[in-house]
């Protein structure tokens, strides 16, 4: 892939301002709907961690697999769910006793502002949260009960053991120790991949896509995924702080396991590009590739922070 | 109601080991089922807290409302869900940022077997865990999907701020500090009582109760999970540890306001009796009061553990 089919990938997936202000809104109103009964201290910290800055890649995969299947309606608020259950994983990620982040989207992480009890409060009130609004959002758009259903089990899937829970444990494990390429492939799939994964097939099943399409959303998102944790892997290395968001250098601080400590930095970048083509292919072989989806792939690997 | 009346629902309650089997077997099979992809500590951790002694009141709530309700088939599977999240609590209720406490069910909290970072973790999978396994335990019943909707909305509904993450966190927030009857009971409806009614609404939904029969469900889920609620502050002043197997006192040492402190324990008693009569009201007026679920009413404050 060229550079410059990077950059305009890159800017396409970042032109879906009117999509993001959706998203952004939504959120907005699960923090209406669903914080009743918590004290203060830990609906604002809910209130922060979902209101901030984000790059909201995993609801913008929701819309553009809604839209490439046929999906009508609005499933903005179906999206956001997906994002509730992303931004939980970023405030526990941040803990002390996890990665024991201070920066996390430009600002300070939530336990920095909020303390560590809250912090971890908030992420306990927020799995529930998701999946309520993720039944109020598959309620706006009229879905059958049947879809509904398989929404949630996507979602819980991909939430817990198997999924980003299981990923963020392995990976908490593997720190300090060396990791072959299998290991580290293994937590990356499902601590990022798999909820990246449902966030495409979640926009297919709203879209009502048949089995075909939904394994080739399910393949495209593991794809991309992956490539997603390796670009991630290798900006902690190449990018500064400043424009990362983050705390750069962070993996090395760690000792954790990377991609470009085992392939190096280039070997990384051409697995990554490897496996965009590869979720791209999946997709067209379906008659899905919008230029949407091939812009958000692209972007994956080619984005800044 | 006599203390003869109290003793023979007691034992009547007790008498259901069949049905504590099914659920224990259950259970097991979640462990088999869902465990996948977790570090063993955490699997081992999640398996211990499920595993253990336990009342299993609110499991035992789902199937006696779901035969109550005229239900066919086998729903020890959606029961044993409604433990999951049950025990979840527990484990996290036990946490040194938490109640700190030592002992549960007679035997070491998981912390305090398994360190805490295991224990928080293993916390954090089980509400997915549960998800999976009520529409597993949904799946095997047959049921619809729009039943199946429903009562993931319920367990979500219990499990979350208005329920039970938002009760324990009021109740930690009243640590030390007077808090009014009202604050009391506001607390403890969310706390305890949330789950308990979701549970017996859920025997409800799966048995496909209409919505007067779920409301009178509801009714007698939330008296009695208050009343559970006062028994156990009772409890906590007048049973020892090793009847109780768990750390007497608690209360007392943690500040904590109790029922039998703002009304004495012959008051908090009366209370508990009088919301033990509701319960059974709100069912007989539905023709749903059975033997069963006045027994379980009745359990409910005349347990001594």
């Amino acid at each position: 892939m060229s550079e410059a089919g990077l950059a305009t990938g890159a800017a396409r997936a970042r032109a879906s301002g009117v999509e993001r202000a959706a998203i952004d809104a939504a959120l907005e109103e699960f923090c209406g709907l669903f914080l009743d009964g918590l004290p203060a201290a830990v609906a604002d910290a809910i209130r922060y961690s979902l209101l901030g800055e984000g790059k909201r890649l995993r609801p913008v995969l929701v819309l553009a697999a809604f839209e490439a299947a046929g999906g009508e309606g609005d499933a903005s608020r179906l999206a956001a769910a997906v994002e509730v259950v992303h931004a939980y994983s970023l405030v526990h990620d941040d803990l002390p006793c996890m990665d024991d982040d201070d920066m996390r989207r430009g600002r300070a992480t939530v336990h920095r502002v909020f303390g560590v009890a809250a912090a971890t409060a908030a992420g306990l009130a927020m799995v529930p949260l998701a999946v309520r609004a993720a039944l109020h959002g598959a309620e706006l758009l009229g879905l059958d009960d049947v879809q509904v259903k398989r929404i949630v089990a996507e979602l819980m899937r991909a939430s817990g053991a198997s999924g980003m829970i299981g990923g963020q444990l392995l990976d908490l494990e593997g720190e300090g120790r060396s990791l072959t390429l299998d290991e580290l492939e293994r937590i990356h799939r499902s601590k990022t991949g798999a909820l990246i994964a449902a966030a495409v097939r979640i926009g297919g099943i709203a879209a009502r896509a048949d089995e075909a399409r939904l394994t080739a959303f399910g393949e495209y998102g593991a794809a991309i995924g992956l490539a997603f944790q390796i670009a991630d892997d290798v900006l902690d290395v190449t990018a500064t702080t400043d424009v990362l968001g983050k705390t750069a250098g962070r993996d090395l601080v760690l000792k954790k396991s990377t991609y470009p400590a085992l392939l190096g930095v280039e070997g990384a970048n051409k697995r990554a590009a490897a496996l965009v083509d590869d979720a791209c292919t999946a997709l067209a072989r379906r008659g899905l590739l919008t230029a949407q989806l091939e812009g958000l792939a692209r972007y994956v690997v080619a984005r800044r922070n």
